[in-house]
């Protein structure tokens, strides 16, 4: 086991990598030419203007005011100075939501490291049950771990009890987040503008009627069962087909348009391609011709498949937006069962119009339940028994390998020095490309699972790539071997038996998962900071492809949360933290760098760079809750287990409680507060509407809801910013002109164009400070 | 092990024992003296009237019309006979569904029984594996069991193939069944007169407001959150005191007849009574004038109590009854989340009046939280150590114990003859007590646990007897010892190596659980016919108490269908169906009788004898499927256990398909047809309302609703009977006078009083023949 020194190395090393990214980022934040990639939030809200278009030609690429420089670190207290309600208003609830989960982890975390601190490390270090055995060499860490008390020590009643102050806190702490959550998300609910979503209830399983088309179905249905509330209603096309042929369009466009600035650069030699796949292979042709051509024809196809659509009757899907009179009638028909046959006339709450996966609105009920029961067994095999299909890859990706397919390389990989590389590095990168492409394969399980928002196809991966990350990072670690073998190794032993293996291993992996948060938690969120990947590919694409500003605004890529990849691997550090606090303490201050470090990126990041898909208003919370209940329960069980092969077995009925009170605790935060997450209470709903109608009372809800539910695919270009932006724009946005560099990145503020936040414009005041 | 001779000869004694159940029934069963005992159904309905009015006085006792005893067993196809759709309207859903759940067995086990003897048994036969063993004994029961193949063999397919057979069988059955439930629930809720739980949903936990009382709050929160709906509310009274004084009374008043009777007998003497507990000790005073002057106190005290609750506003709960104008409105509020609060204004379709337990409605959500945990912990408690208690008691029960209580019983129980009968009987009546008691001590742990109503409180209470009948009699008697020691041994066990452990065990079990079924399964039904309880009871109170016609009609004590008592055990004979259809075919004979028999017998109860309390329409089913679920699940991973201890590990794969399919098909079902147990669903509330709208436009529904929902014990006593049956009182019942004996138990019928059955009364025609 590594000690005290190796873990200072390796921090070093890490910290200054680290340190690394977090200068670059700060030299290249301040340099114009990257502007748009570290504040596309700003551009997109329209508050921020190109700094390119004043100064010298070199001042518009490279930041030549030193003072700036001076001043690098000054993004982080930056990012932290915008007050959360602002935060809310500027991004949304739902990321301001999401930079809690970090604090969370800081609010259980940093009193729990003090105490385990305070507490637990002098006892383990007079323990001196390592110093007893002489035969076995130990680190200084170990010292401080569990490890160091001798079996069946009156100490561990220490450990015991410290075992119940962290539950309790940690308990004390959700309980008190989760309060807060709410309440916030009840606040932001209430405040909230007028939106389609609040009036519009989505309808699904339509049964098929022999004498009635779709719509005429669903307006007589509702016309009769909420005859005092009912509104309209806006059928559902199934545009797959034509968003098909409209994204590919924009591929083809962009071609042409790359073609054309190599051309209008080149005037001499008009660019050619080839007709095959991405241009490799197949016929020479004229690249702009060709590609004009092609656009012709795509055109074509695509007025084509319009005019089918809206003509066909076939073409409408059994499902429908069903809007109401008022959020009253909206409300009670989303929580209300229609039909006595409960798989049809499923009525759901709408998601907002730009949440809505349109791909998955019309599975009937049978199909939908046989794909459930298919993914369900996909994802258990892709869960346990990954490594097979990896390590065929892997022996497929030997010298061999490559030589048997391509044998002309075998001179080239023959070589000493190829080989050593190519071995050493292959068989990683297989495994590499899968846990890279992982989330992205646990998503398209969740589409098959027929979700119909995004925002839950976002909840229901993040729960799959949390289980993958249970079981094969964290057990995966602590028991080495195949996942496969973990589940072989757990069928054949007792349940007693199983916490008992895994806690006896803990307190050895310690410095192991130190590493870990190193590498994945400190460096990794360095990088997130850094946004490499998104910086290359907006100057590609600003050198070949963007023509106008609306081109470069969407090249800008601000991306956005990425909620069903980063939040399971939050997931782990509560996990780790949960399991060594009593057992290992010297983890924790990690962990709470990890917490404290990734809040201020993520801070910062939603300030100034994500721009959110949809607005889910925290809808996200309850699952948080429950995993960091499941890393809670997984520390008590193991502790359990490692304290039972340590001569105090009489102390499992004492720690079994604490399972016990704390599935308990879990139920009763449900009860209390899940359902504000899922249902929308009817006395919030009859306070807006009535609020409403003393306001408003000429309100033409119809022409306001007539094409907020529609198909991307057929609104015009300039309408695809979603229907109530149009609402805040009377706001008095300040578009500020940047004439100097920006040191105060945080500032500045405005409607929220997707978030739907308060239009509270007396308040908005511009910060754009300059120096 | 038995073998069939074993077998033959206690199901000989078996079948004589409940053949003499049987005569003695049908003897009884013609006797006038014993006509209320075995036929208060009807005299309930007031179809049947005393044949004591008529006759000699001999005949009054005694059925001398000697023809009749010819026919003693006319009572099977009598209760047969009744169309299920009368059945429905003489009975209620309840009743006619809990039937089905007999003929769900038979469904289930008539055609897997053909199945396994025409494929199992030959194979099993012809396995030879037993007969090469020369050194253990084995019976021909073994022979026919999966034990007589030979490890390793491929006679092996066969059961393999029959486990999927029988569980698509079963899947099947379950799905038919319980689509055909949910379609008589529906058509019954349908069907049912205007009844008070239609417009009325029950408010819980309606929070405290300072300057309103909670009649003011209830009304203003309704007036605004469900505006044009909303009718009507009724308070709770907290009446819980009010009702033991009642019900106190009324036990005094009973003794005060018994002793008025007895000295109306014998006047010379006037009887004399203790003032102490049951007149066991105290002062002697004369009986009459104590218990007139005791009841003269307590009326004095409850028309103080009644004074008191009326007036005084802290005895009003927080929880109330609110009426809707229209059974949408209230489908509406039942389903809906009122505050954003879910802990306040708790909305549920409220009970129907009789169905609900007032005791439980005005319970904090924390308060209710915390009692569920503890309930749970002590569910756990009991169900793995209640043996622990048990076994204290026996030793006290000892002869060392009770000469330790009672030294002055030292010489009696010293001789020989008694020590033997006490330490013999002493420590199997302590657990009989037990086992008798358990049942109730459940309810009163599901009352705790807050549940508002009769029947959601069975279906509870159900679950868990359930839960102890699986752990303790079918695991128990499989792995002998007690449970906390199964426990034990569980835990230090592989999970995979469980299901081994018990299905190695099985195939020796069969006998045993034939001869339980025998015993528990034929007797006790054959015991139930008989009434020996309540027909002891019944003459003990016509003699000493009964005064009026009033008097007697409450002495016959109809009883129920005790469903918490008698599902959870025809569960078991699903679970040992489905454990034993592979293993040891021949059990299954024995429970097909097991279930004909039952359904015979509880049909013939539910038309002559049961009185529903309440109506629930058929809202247990979803427990039933699922707990039959539960069995077929158990018996594919026991099955699964057993073959890969027989050579067969490679199996396992196979097998293990089934619960996941099983699961699959579970959740699929309640996804299907859960919620019309659960949820009212608008459209049939819609067409409800214009229906009643069309027919009676001029309905004065509050005053319908008045009185509805007033705690009993503030009801006139004639008035006990709830309002709703007086709508049926308008039907033309057919009052039979009875002048001869009645062979046609059966017959009759008419509107049923309490299970809003159709007043259809056109159809009503008596069917009472004078033979």
């Amino acid at each position: 086991m590594a000690s005290v020194q190796d873990i200072v190395v390796a921090a070093s090393i890490n910290l200054l990598s680290v340190l690394a990214f977090l200068l670059a980022f700060a030299f290249l934040r301040l340099q114009p030419f990257c502007d748009r990639v570290y504040f596309p939030k700003w551009y997109k809200k329209g508050i921020r203007e190109s700094p390119k278009k004043t100064g010298t030609a070199l001042k518009k690429f490279v930041n030549l005011d030193f003072r700036t420089y001076l001043r690098f670190w000054k993004w982080m207290p930056e990012a932290l100075r915008m007050p959360e309600p602002e935060l809310i208003e500027h991004a949304g609830l739902d990321a301001a939501v999401y930079v809690r989960i970090y604090l969370l982890g800081l609010k259980i975390f940093v009193p729990i490291t003090f105490l385990a601190f305070a507490v637990l490390v002098p006892i383990n270090w007079t323990g001196e049950s390592l110093d007893k055995i002489k035969d076995i060499t130990y680190s200084n860490i170990d010292k401080l771990s569990i490890s160091n008390v001798s079996p069946g020590s009156l100490r561990f009643i220490a450990h015991i009890a410290m075992a119940y102050v962290f539950t309790f806190w940690t308990c004390y702490s959700l309980y008190k987040e989760y309060k807060i959550v709410m309440t916030k998300r009840l606040e932001f609910l209430a405040a909230e503008n007028r939106r389609p979503d609040q009036f519009t209830v989505l309808v699904r399983n339509v049964p098929p009627d022999p004498d009635e088309s779709v719509s005429e179905h669903v307006e007589h249905f509702f016309c009769v069962n909420h005859a005092d509330t009912y509104l309209m209603h806006q059928v559902v096309y199934n545009a797959n087909k034509l968003a098909t042929l409209v994204e590919t369009k924009k591929g083809l466009h962009n071609w042409q348009t790359y073609y054309q600035t190599r051309y209008e650069r080149n005037p001499k030699a008009r660019p050619r391609t080839k007709k095959g796949f991405w241009g490799l292979w197949g016929e020479n042709v004229d690249a702009i011709d060709y590609y004009t051509a092609e656009i012709e024809k795509i055109n074509g196809e695509e007025a084509a498949e319009r005019e089918k659509v809206m003509s066909d009757p076939n073409a409408i899907v059994p499902a429908a937006f069903v809007s109401f009179r008022s959020r009253w009638g909206a409300a009670v028909c989303a929580q209300t069962q229609q039909s006595s046959n409960p798989t049809i006339w499923l009525t759901e709450w709408a998601p907002e119009p730009r949440n809505v996966y349109w791909e998955n609105l019309a599975i009937p009920y049978v199909e939908l339940a046989v794909k459930r029961l298919l993914m369900a067994v996909a994802m258990f095999f892709l869960t346990f028994f990954f490594m097979i299909p990896i390590a065929f890859v892997q022996s497929m990706a030997s010298i061999e390998g490559i030589e048997k397919v391509f044998p002309f390389l075998k001179p080239v990989i023959e070589t000493e020095r190829v080989k050593s590389v190519v071995q050493g590095f292959l068989p990683g990168i297989a495994l590499k490309i899968f846990l890279v492409l992982l989330p992205t394969i646990l998503m398209s399980m969740s589409k098959v699972e027929g979700l119909t928002s995004f925002s839950s196809l976002d909840r229901r991966t993040a729960g799959k790539y949390h289980l993958f990350i249970i079981v094969n990072v964290f057990f995966g670690s602590i028991i080495t071997g195949a996942a496969f073998e973990q589940l072989q190794k757990f069928l054949n032993q007792a349940p007693s038996e199983i916490p008992r293996t895994v806690g006896v291993a803990i307190p050895m992996k310690a410095t192991f998962f130190i590493t870990y948060i190193m590498v994945d938690g400190w460096a990794g969120i360095a990088a997130e900071v850094l946004r490499i990947v998104p910086l290359v590919l907006f100057h590609l694409k600003n050198t070949f492809i963007v023509k106008t500003e609306k081109d470069r605004e969407e090249a800008m890529d601000a991306g956005g949360i990425n909620f069903y990849i980063t939040e399971p691997r939050i997931q782990l550090y509560f996990l780790l933290g949960l399991v060594y606090a009593t057992v290992t303490p010297f983890i924790l201050p990690f962990i709470i760098v990890f917490f404290a470090f990734a809040y201020l990126v993520f801070r910062h990041q939603i300030i100034n760079v994500y721009d959110q898909k949809y607005e889910s208003a925290a809808s996200f919370w309850p699952d948080i809750h429950r995993r960091v209940i499941i890393g809670l329960i997984m520390s008590q069980l193991l502790l359990m287990g490692l304290l039972s092969t340590k001569g105090v077995s009489k102390s499992t009925p004492v720690l079994l409680v604490l399972p016990v009170l704390t599935i308990w605790f879990h139920r009763f935060c449900k009860g209390r507060f899940e359902s504000a997450f899922v249902k929308f209470p009817l006395q919030d709903a009859v306070i807006k509407d009535t609020l409403e109608k003393a306001t408003e009372p000429n309100l033409d809800l119809k022409a306001y809801l007539h094409n907020a539910y529609t198909h991307p695919v057929f609104k015009p270009v300039e309408a695809e910013r979603t229907v109530f932006i149009d609402e805040e724009e009377n706001n008095p946005l300040v578009t500020t002109k940047r004439t100097s560099r920006r040191e105060n990145g945080g500032g500045g503020r405005g409607g929220d164009g997707g978030g739907g936040s308060k239009p509270d414009s007396g308040r908005v005041t511009p910060r754009v400070v300059l120096d």
